[in-house]
């Protein structure tokens, strides 16, 4: 299958500079004015931030909040805020890319201080807001890396690797997702699904138990919760390939919450829209699987049992029955297993049977 | 340049079958003879761990354990070792690889059980002492992965890819130490050293920045303590390419730490003697880097301090007068600093200006 992107991750990052570079010139306009320049945006305190049914995933409401050099108090943070449009700026144009960490030491260098790491995230949140982006389109990036392995060819737009490809089964350790990744087109695949996984240890036996071309799969590994850049580059697999997803986490509270993120976000990107997947589906190891496998278990911690009730008030997990009655299973059956306790029926049981069985069930 | 190792994975896996086969022989034999059988190995009790300052890692001294099942209480753990070697045997022979965790688990389908995962891992630490070789060369790997990117052509030994090579440039976010990659063949490189580093983000500014071509360098992503299969790859680097290696950790004594487990190794792995590299360099962030450089620090943690004075008491630091004087200074100046801490003075002055300078400073 050939996909239609060619372009589409250039263009973005044209979109992005285009913006950046229109904040600028509106300052610019606004002092030419001989008036106090001020940004306005929505507002992401919490009294406005919603759950869309529809999109299925937290968003922002209608109140905006202005921020102005009139007000004293604002003059710290609206300078930051420029100072981290210009960094950007910089980053994305000279195509290099940075973390968190890094945007708070590199302020330094530009004699602007943040007063520890939470102001300088802030600020970042704050120009994501404004530009509708999320930092990764401006160039910065998690720390944590995740993997990706299966029948999918890329085109890099990195610089020295531009035009080059790759067909992600090169390495069958997996490959890392960071930003030449992220940042690549999508040429060809002939997968007709995409299978993600939590764990490193089942990731690599899917790989030798042949799972990408027994079900036409590509592997993502999550690797715990799933960094913001590897739930952007699913997102793509399904928008842009028109793959479904199918989640494998633990069977706890923690593996239900990293499928729920992947498919519908967290209330902190109520303000971006590039980081769902809401056609995803958890399809294991739910509450029942325990009960219906018989797999070996361990009890529930206290903890364990307190995340379960704030899931099941969430509103993310009121859309579909499915998460009620596996929240409700969990917390009747007071325990939890993971997913090598299918090993327990022989080293490939979780391949030749249970992955099947539950890739019909979620369809 | 060529490596002279083509063949040697694949050696170590027949010579790692032939000793699970004899051991299972030695057992038969005894029964054969119609006494009971047994098995020596050394004792890895805490007064058996001596550290060498020759090999420069932690060893077991003469102190040997019998365990025999004419000893009631030593039957549960006999009848496990057994087992264990007889599963790492199908694993190998099977070319499949498993986790700690799995094996745990894995033991239920053989109807032979441990009561918790501790118990498991001892077994398989046992199985280790037995027959000298690490559980990486019986297959059964960490769950943690790390990363490598630089010019070295390697040749796969697991099955669906035997024989193909992979020049290890091919994806600039850098490609998985799993399985595959640390059996496979080292066949060409052009590199003249190997450096490790500590985080995700600084792996990627060094790609960017060419580190690998300005510096002839094939770049290791330890994220953070580096896993045993990470710490077996750095040491094939070394001895069989003679690659020297310098590592890169953010300074304070958790990555001063990391730097000297790649080095010397751990006390709990005294029992073997592959995943340690001797003349590997710890080339920063040191103490007297935050001095020199004038870095941005963070007050040092009551754990930090607790944690620099064990290390000052460590047999694996009193080797150097280096590791000492590191210590002493963080003692004094109460100060850590993140190895983003450089971008202070722009995003690659650590490229252009420290990195050179370190590598000069510890060849």
């Amino acid at each position: 299958m050939n996909s239609n992107s060619a372009g589409s991750v250039v263009e973005r990052r044209k979109v992005v500079l285009e913006r950046l570079r229109r904040l600028g010139e509106e300052i610019y306009e606004q002092l030419d004015k001989g008036i106090f320049p001020s940004i306005e945006m929505p507002s992401r305190s919490i009294e406005n931030i919603y759950y869309d049914t529809k999109l299925r995933q937290y968003v922002l409401g209608d109140k905006r909040v202005r921020r102005s050099v009139r007000n004293i108090r604002h003059l710290r943070s609206f300078t930051q805020l420029i100072w981290a449009a210009l960094f950007s700026y910089e980053l994305t144009s000279q195509r290099k890319t940075s973390t968190l960490r890094d945007v708070y030491y590199s302020a330094q260098a530009y004699e602007m201080s943040f007063k520890d790491q939470q102001e300088s995230n802030n600020i970042i949140t704050d120009l994501e807001t404004v530009l509708g982006f999320s930092r990764e389109d401006f160039n910065i990036f998690p720390e944590e890396r995740s993997a990706v392995f299966g029948d999918l060819t890329i085109r890099y737009t990195v610089p020295g690797y531009e035009g080059k490809t790759l067909n992600l089964t090169s390495h069958p350790d997996g490959v890392m997702i960071g930003p030449a990744l992220t940042s690549a087109e999508f040429v060809e695949t002939s997968a007709d699904k995409v299978i993600a996984i939590e764990k490193g240890g089942l990731f690599t036996r899917f790989i030798e138990e042949n799972v990408h071309k027994r079900f036409n799969a590509i592997l993502v590994l999550t690797a715990g919760q799933a960094p913001r850049a590897t739930r952007h580059f699913i997102r793509r697999l399904n928008r842009e390939l028109k793959l479904p997803v199918y989640i494998f986490t633990d069977g706890d509270p923690w593996g239900m919450h990293i499928a729920m993120v992947i498919i519908s976000g967290s209330a902190n990107a109520a303000h971006l829209r590039d980081l769902t997947t809401p056609d995803a589906k958890w399809s294991g190891v739910w509450a029942t699987d325990i009960v219906n496998y018989k797999l070996p278990t361990d009890p529930l911690d206290e903890i364990d049992i307190k995340r379960l009730y704030e899931l099941q008030r969430d509103p993310r997990y009121q859309n579909d029955p499915l998460w009620q009655r596996e929240i409700n299973t969990f917390l009747k059956i007071r325990r939890k297993a993971e997913q090598e306790a299918f090993s327990r029926y022989g080293l490939t049981y979780i391949v030749d049977e249970y992955l099947p069985a539950k890739l019909e069930q979620t369809k």
